[in-house]
């Protein structure tokens, strides 16, 4: 790897994405079944589909810069997810691990937030225009997963307060 | 490490992120000396004086908690910032390292403020009022931080623009 344009980066970024989209595609599953929550094992679910959509949309930005989709190891997805692992085998208890599965779901979707955030404007100067929308979408998608998990987070907040 | 009850999940959190404000603090040096552009250097430092405020809160809701500031290592982080290290070794061209900068310490910035959005749910229903106007000036800081960046990147795009 040597990166001498934004154009290089660009695509290196875009690879280091692709593998942590497919990183989560895989560990979803067990995400879903550590949960104990039917509202957060649904919303894994549901969030399971949003990311292989989310790969098929990355593969169409690989085709737009001309390019064929591979992945390129991320260290900060793996660590993310290795920290998660690791925490997630120390708790005993469904309600605490619950908490626990939320606030690592939400590191992954801020990862994956800025992410789109850069390469939406790298898009922009790049004038990769058909990639603009493609990466908007798995952008707004991420929020909106984000959004969800504060929401069922703080319904413990909710419930106490009642 | 075992952890049975929200207010453990907590006191590792808050280990977590302490370590994550201390290994950042020990980066930005290495950050300021790469950038080129004088706003990004200076936003750096800027941010680096900020960091060291956020380590003085988090020693003081270490105290709420009745407990020893430490560090509990941190593979999320140490995998965000050997990313960017890794990265930066590869960019020769001095404006695609800036770009590369800008998004190395956004994921940074997501990294930290997805977690004090975390320590601030659970500060309410452990209830550690004490602890909670100082998470949420970190969290504010931090996304502030990130608001800076996301401005200093988009300039190019406004300047192209121009």
């Amino acid at each position: 790897m040597s990166i001498s344009n934004l154009s290089e980066l660009f695509e290196h970024t875009l690879q280091d994405v692709y593998f942590a989209e497919n990183h989560i595609n895989k560990n979803l599953p067990t995400m879903i079944e550590k949960s104990s929550s039917t509202a957060l094992k649904s919303l894994f679910k549901d969030h399971h589909a949003e990311t292989k959509t989310q790969i098929e949309r990355l593969k169409k930005v690989f085709e737009v810069i001309g390019k064929k989709p591979s992945g390129e190891e991320c260290p900060a997805i793996e660590g993310i997810v290795k920290e998660a692992e690791e925490l997630i085998e120390e708790i005993d208890d469904k309600e605490t691990l619950d908490a626990a599965l939320i606030a690592a779901a939400q590191a992954v979707e801020h990862y994956e937030i800025t992410r789109y955030g850069t390469l939406l404007t790298w898009a922009k100067l790049l004038g990769h225009d058909d990639a603009i929308s493609l990466l908007r979408d798995n952008m707004e998608e991420e929020k909106s997963a984000d959004a969800k998990l504060s929401r069922l987070a703080e319904d413990k907040l909710n419930k106490k307060a009642a």
